[in-house]
């Protein structure tokens, strides 16, 4: 590969477009003609603006999303959002239903009630390790929200379709599974996700607020953690991380323009990981796919083999290959192919062609 | 100048030193031969936890902490330091001392308010437009801590040395001069700077907080918000602004290994401020500095023309002649020079230059 890269399955941060990559590269000393770097200019400068409202033009275009939503950068990560949401959207009276898909929704649940919330678990995939999304969910029509994890990075599972929940807004971290397929954002009150894996570096919070949402958001709150601190000063009430900003602008601008939209992106992301489901179902046992097949993620595909001394033989010579980042999460063990927007089909195929071939000599 | 960069004083996102841009932009593709870029590699990768460990030592080194400091990184910037300070540090029933010398320490005393917190502003400049840093404050014994903000970017002053607080900690707003000038870390319970003024780029800020501070950090608060959940997991409980932090270990490493230390980059930097006083003062008040000259800002030099007209001229001049981000804050007009550690002292004679020409023509 070029400038020796290898085929990076990282579950995050993880991969990003290499056309994006050499952009920042070649104008990081002097930024659109500023003599500065993107790095070194003001967040207030012109040149800094039209970045970032080119970033939320795209996400507004790409998600199709009518004048109610907000398209806001906040920092904090994913976490930071598990405590903002109740905080922002709860009264002292106000309950939320949540789904527990996993450790993002279990972390998700455990701050609303460090904030004394009294939110309820509605659903939980927990009596089977996680490996499956629950279905035929009674929510509450009075609750505030319905909150979600529509992809779970550790267990490999993932929203086939969003649920029915009879008008209760939903509310879902899409940390993980965010730009890489179409989805109709009517129904959602708020979208999250942390940038660092289908859209651009660690460091930075996509967040999706829909209008009536905001009138929710207490006075008494501290300011960068209300949601109409962000909707009402374009993301500029302090600086911004500028960077990672300018990053994911640029990974939009590539969903967009170069891959051709969501459709296009998500029937590439369905392609790479239907090889790779193939090649485990294929497998005869060798490998084992961890989540019910009606519940797999297409963005992380995690799998088993006998066990953990052959994993990590395959581990290594997957690395050997140039194909890195094929680890499970440490809670789980195992492996996993992270399989987010910039992974090539080329990588899939090369990690196809190791794991048949291990398989071969193993089996 | 190289790359066609101009001379950059701008507040903040400001400067950063050219061979720590270049060294970025090097090995943007492929990070220390991972075959991926920083921005890809995983954050529990020994190659970052390396970058990371090595800022921490370095800001360790190089401001003399001993070993009751810890170094995090944070995001949400200083503003939500603002909060964070009394939500982890005041019980109910405990109250602080603030020191308000402008904007910043206005917004922290009102974010203590928000959140209930009885504080008391022991001393203020307000009455003079905040062109001075109070003298000979009473703070009070039973003060949990005693914030002030060490230098002013709006207004241009600077405490010279630190307040006597009769043992109360001194916790620190030092966005705009931390690692300018070398100071005595052990009276201070908490020393908290945004990275994009003289270390780094936006999107993180980095924490010095004593070991001792952290007994008071109630259980009860969302986990993005301890101060006890980065000094427990080394920054690293959720996947923290890699970029920025990579960026702040280089310009560190540039600060200890260039320049020589910080009493170095302290005599580099006074002698910058220096010569642009020496400048002002001697333009027979065509320039007119707007601090109290026993407060004057060495990172911040703010001054004006006769009228705004005049200094209208004088910016474009400025710009013409490739100096940048010379335009006072917006809510005081004007004009600064931001001198942080990366303005070259070249930089500042090519401003001195301009400036008597100007004045000469003008005058």
């Amino acid at each position: 590969m070029k400038a020796n890269r290898i085929h990076n399955f990282n579950p995050g941060p993880a991969a990003l477009p290499l056309p994006v990559l050499e952009e920042i590269q070649a104008s990081f000393l002097n930024f659109k003609g500023s003599g500065m770097s993107i790095v070194e200019i003001s967040h207030r400068s012109k040149d800094f603006e039209a970045v970032l409202n080119d970033a939320v033009a795209r996400t507004k275009r790409l998600l199709k999303l009518d004048d109610r939503f907000h398209v806001i950068f906040v920092q904090g990560g994913a976490t930071l959002q598990f405590a903002m949401i109740p905080m922002n959207f709860l009264a002292d009276s106000q309950s939320a239903d949540y789904v527990n898909t996993g450790t993002w929704s279990t972390n998700a649940i455990k701050e609303a009630r460090v904030l004394n919330k009294p939110i309820r678990v509605v659903a939980s995939s927990e009596d089977r390790q996680f490996t499956y999304i629950p279905k035929e969910i009674a929510f509450n029509p009075d609750a505030v929200y319905a909150h979600i994890t529509s992809n779970n990075t550790i267990r490999g599972t993932q929203w086939q379709r969003f649920p029915d929940t009879a008008g209760v807004p939903i509310v879902a971290d899409m940390s993980s599974d965010f730009m890489s397929r179409p989805f109709d954002a009517k129904s959602f009150g708020l979208i999250y996700a942390g940038a660092q894996k289908n859209i651009g570096p660690a460091g930075v919070t996509l967040v999706v607020v829909r209008e009536d949402m905001l009138k929710r958001v207490p006075e008494a709150l501290p300011v960068m953690l209300k949601y109409t601190t962000f909707t009402s000063k374009n993301s500029l009430y302090n600086t911004p991380p500028c960077f990672a900003i300018y990053a994911v602008q640029l990974v939009l601008k590539w969903i967009e323009e170069t891959v051709g939209g969501l459709e296009k992106m998500a029937a590439v992301n369905h392609t790479k990981a239907e090889r790779l489901y193939r090649c485990i179902d294929a497998s005869a046992g060798f490998f084992r796919g961890t989540a019910d097949r009606d519940s797999r993620s297409q963005m992380n595909v995690t799998f088993r083999l006998a066990n953990e001394e052959l994993e990590k033989r395959f581990l290594e010579e997957a690395a050997k290959n140039g194909l890195g980042g094929l680890k499970g999460h440490r809670s789980v063990g195992g492996c996993r192919a992270s399989l987010y927007n910039a992974v090539s089909l080329e990588a899939v195929d090369a990690l196809v062609v190791i794991m048949k071939t291990f398989a071969k000599k193993n089996g």
